[in-house]
């Protein structure tokens, strides 16, 4: 089968051996795998990724310098099931999605960050079958494909605690700033500012529940959450995940805020405590979320409560992979992007 | 009267103008003061907090470049009540003790670091008297000085959210690192481990509650953590102050934790984020404290529930305040040294 492969820093497509499913294993061919920005940081920093790994006391058997498949924003029709699989919520013909971890022993192997469980960036790819949900309602497999990246924003949102009565400023609208902006907006939150450079970006964060956008180069995301908000209680989220954002959300943020780090930034980062110290600030990393989040999106979405339709902006085939990694460099160009086995090499419109 | 004066990153001593008592001003007689790890700090990073000073959009008058006196953990004497003091909470003869802000407008001047009010390294100084608190059940003037520095280890424990059945880890038994063990013990958490290089330190701590003590250099922090507490969940308290200690902290920090940031830094920091997000950690950086609190602690020291004889380590009067400073740099020699104006300039046991 076709599939776009990590390898030392670069991505190349080659025909790689059909995957087979074992014991508990679904063999699902994907229908849609949304583009992550994670898995750009990876390509570049899979080393970093790997040490803190260890760090965790994780006994990871992840190889980042040997051959890797990612994607793990998939949606994908059951084609078989392995042994072992009776009493599976899912059928043969089922459209699926999963969180993408597969079952192995008594531990979890991230799907897309393995050397022995490709990603979705490929025809067709193992899933654990018990882990399968079912995607309800008819919704299409391209939006059934943003559950994983929309549940990442519900999870930062949940676990940062904020209620009716605070506001919420969020720096940065990649997919994941998106994602924080309409779980924000299902909660009822208001106002919601959102800063990015991209006109393109902006919009979309409106249209997805942003009362007011920003863009830094002609005001300051503070200044213009001070303008909407006041003097609300304010809630930050950080979904940039570069270096020097969180030191500037920290100057920024008023006394006693908190401050939910959504971005990944994968290098060592800098800040001045003091000024957390003076302020009685909170940061709150975030990462993941829990099956009952990545359910329950699922049925916002299907039940057309969450519409994801204006964050996706283009759709490749596995051919495109490469170029559409780099097309993701370019934020006015590109905010998420499908890979779809079937599609045209070149980046279409979604 | 005498002072130990700040003057451009040296303590110097020299006589100064008495303080005259201004309109809802105490004048107070000095009995004892601590020296507070942020007096040190201010000393040669005085621009640092000024500068975040007006970060925070506080219209700070102090000017760290001009003479100050230090001084914010004393208890006092009421010697006369200035104008418009009627229905204060005192009287000449009382001990007493504050918080360290006078009111001045609608706004606080922070007692220790201004040009306008001299700190407690003197014979005298003028306090708000509606905000002195008298001193109860005939506790002694070195024990009630101790109120300050044990309110900010209550507050970073309030504001932790420690519970019981969780765990504590305090890095560092400096007087904060301490004041941190002995609230945790009056809030029965159980148990509470404290790491630090000093044998005497160590020492200290077990005797105001830590149920374990490690020294880094036999056994890491967190291997002693786990060696006792196991897998119950934990909350680390930083109570160093020194870059990249939060860097380790995070490092060791189990997944889910909470890193209680009581240790002032005054330096730009480092940190890899990534360690952060793949653990979920939360940093709450804490300052201070609350009136609340501040007469708690009081209570809990004046009635014998908070015993904080063990870290009364030496006394110096004014006049050795300087030498008093340098030895605070060995953390073998000293722990907490209270100045008390008549005392003899060499330092003597407390």
């Amino acid at each position: 089968m076709r599939a776009a492969i990590a390898r030392r820093g670069h991505m190349v497509v080659e025909d790689v051996p059909e995957p087979v499913p074992g014991s508990g294993d679904a063999l699902v061919e994907v229908k849609a795998c949304g583009i992550c920005g994670s898995d750009l940081h990876t390509l570049h920093h899979a080393d970093s990724l790997l040490a803190v790994a260890e760090l965790g006391g994780a006994e990871s058997q992840f190889d980042p310098n040997a051959d890797f498949v990612m994607g793990h924003e998939y949606s994908a029709e059951v084609v078989e099931l392995g042994p072992e699989t009776e009493g599976a919520p899912v059928a043969v013909g089922d459209l699926v999605v999963s969180m993408p971890f597969a079952l192995v022993g008594a531990g979890l192997e991230p799907i897309g960050f393995s050397n022995s469980y490709n990603g979705a960036y490929a025809d067709r790819m193992r899933l654990t079958a018990g882990m399968c949900l079912k995607v309800p309602n008819g919704l299409d497999a391209r939006r059934a494909a943003l559950t994983e990246p929309m549940t990442v924003g519900l999870h930062a949102v949940n676990k940062s605690g904020i209620k009716p009565g605070e506001g919420a400023l969020v720096l940065g609208c990649g997919p994941v700033g998106l994602a924080v902006v309409a779980a924000l907006k299902s909660k009822g939150i208001e106002p919601i500012v959102a800063a990015d450079f991209s006109a393109r970006r902006r919009a979309i964060a409106t249209a997805m529940g942003a009362h007011e956008v920003v863009s830094p180069t002609t005001e300051s995301a503070i200044d213009a959450w001070k303008r909407v908000g006041g003097s609300m209680p304010v809630v930050l989220f950080e979904a940039i995940g570069i270096p020097g954002i969180i030191d500037q959300a920290m100057r920024d943020a008023p006394p006693l805020s908190r401050i939910v780090i959504v971005g990944v930034c994968m290098e060592t980062d800098h800040m001045l405590p003091l000024v957390g110290i003076v302020k009685e600030l909170s940061l709150q990393f975030t990462f993941y979320y829990d099956p009952v989040e990545f359910g329950d999106t699922l049925r916002s979405i299907a039940e057309g409560e969450l519409d994801v339709t204006p964050m996706l902006t283009g759709v490749v085939g596995i051919d495109g992979v490469p170029d559409a990694f780099d097309a993701l460099a370019n934020p006015e160009e590109q905010v998420k992007i499908l890979v779809e086995p079937g599609a045209p090499a070149a980046i279409t419109p979604a």
